[in-house]
């Protein structure tokens, strides 16, 4: 037996993205800075929307099916980015497909590196517009942020892995999850997108009041 | 020949909103008293959302198509009201026919009552929970904002603002509007959602430096 280790004595914040949304950039980018800044423990949560869209009857991203709220997108992340410092290139094809990305971030959702190899993904694709479908590209990110690139790329592909990322789709659908970035107190209460971040981690400190 | 009026030399924005949309009345009720304290002259465009979704294959609420998206918007609703002190109660059914209270709404958009009137809308609707398509509530409202209730009412029902309200649904699809609220500013940047009106307001603001 052990005592429960300091992050379980800590409020915590579940953080669902996915690599091929836009917004979970703006989130990505400073949320585990934001979050040990606050006290709050973060708890990465890779998942894919396109099996979830697909339910609805998209075929592909919905700022793809709606041109005008496609078009806005656009204009408001390149908006957001100039707050946030970030730079901002449309990746092509958009969206991206994150399937591999996700596997090895699922995981790696424990590990101490998972922040960095998440910022690194999310960094290529919509700060530098790289493919972030290409095995080489996440390996050399992987080296990058520290973990054992190899032995990743291999388990990324285990049918452990495989399964495990299948479950945490679902476990997003029961949770109510329809989109990304969606952050979830230890509470269970659901915040979508990155303008609703602050409120999240609010509300994930006041109830450890 | 006259000089311009002093809301000419004054940034504007343009305010687009549907009464059947929920997160319109977080913005609706405080929207005229914000601009007016930051020197911004706001222009009122009521519209309709449905002819817009329509074209999408949408036959109702995007909130209704998808549940899970719908769950949560109650529940922000619930979350952002309370910040913002106000009272909430879902309306039977969602979403309201919107179209009378646009058609008055829109032949009295540049009267000095109109965000009289549209705020008494709102509140029947969200923060009452009253059924929005009844004329005589309508007629009440406008009675109560200081409008000539009767001659508004037969306005209301004229082919001049029947054609003028399809007009400026056409409109706002010209620039690119897919949701509501939305606001514009003079210079046609587009700000979607009640979260964008701060950054709206500096954005029409800067423009004018």
């Amino acid at each position: 037996m052990h005592g429960p280790d300091q992050d379980d004595l800590k409020p915590s914040l579940h953080f669902w993205f996915d690599f091929a949304s836009t917004y979970s950039y703006l989130s990505a980018m400073h949320v585990e800075t934001v979050a040990r800044d606050r006290g709050v423990n973060l708890i990465w949560h890779p998942f894919l929307l396109g099996p979830i869209f697909r339910k609805q009857g998209w075929e592909t991203s919905p700022f793809n099916l709606m041109p005008a709220k496609g078009r806005y997108m656009w204009r408001d992340m390149e908006r957001q980015c100039e707050v946030l410092g970030l730079p901002l290139v449309q990746p092509d094809p958009f969206p991206q497909t994150s399937l591999l990305a996700a596997r090895i971030a699922h995981a790696g959702r424990n590990e101490p590196w998972i922040g960095a190899f998440v910022r690194a993904v999310y960094y290529s694709e919509f700060g530098a517009g790289l493919d972030i479908s290409d095995p080489s590209l996440l390996a050399g990110m992987l080296m990058e942020a520290g973990a054992n690139a190899k032995g990743m790329m291999t388990k990324a592909e285990s049918m452990d892995v495989k399964i495990g990322l299948r479950a945490a789709v679902s476990e997003a659908e029961m949770q109510g999850i329809f989109g990304a970035p969606t952050f979830v107190t230890g509470q269970g209460e659901l915040f979508w997108g990155h303008d609703r971040l602050e409120q999240a981690l609010d509300e994930a400190l006041k109830l450890t009041d």
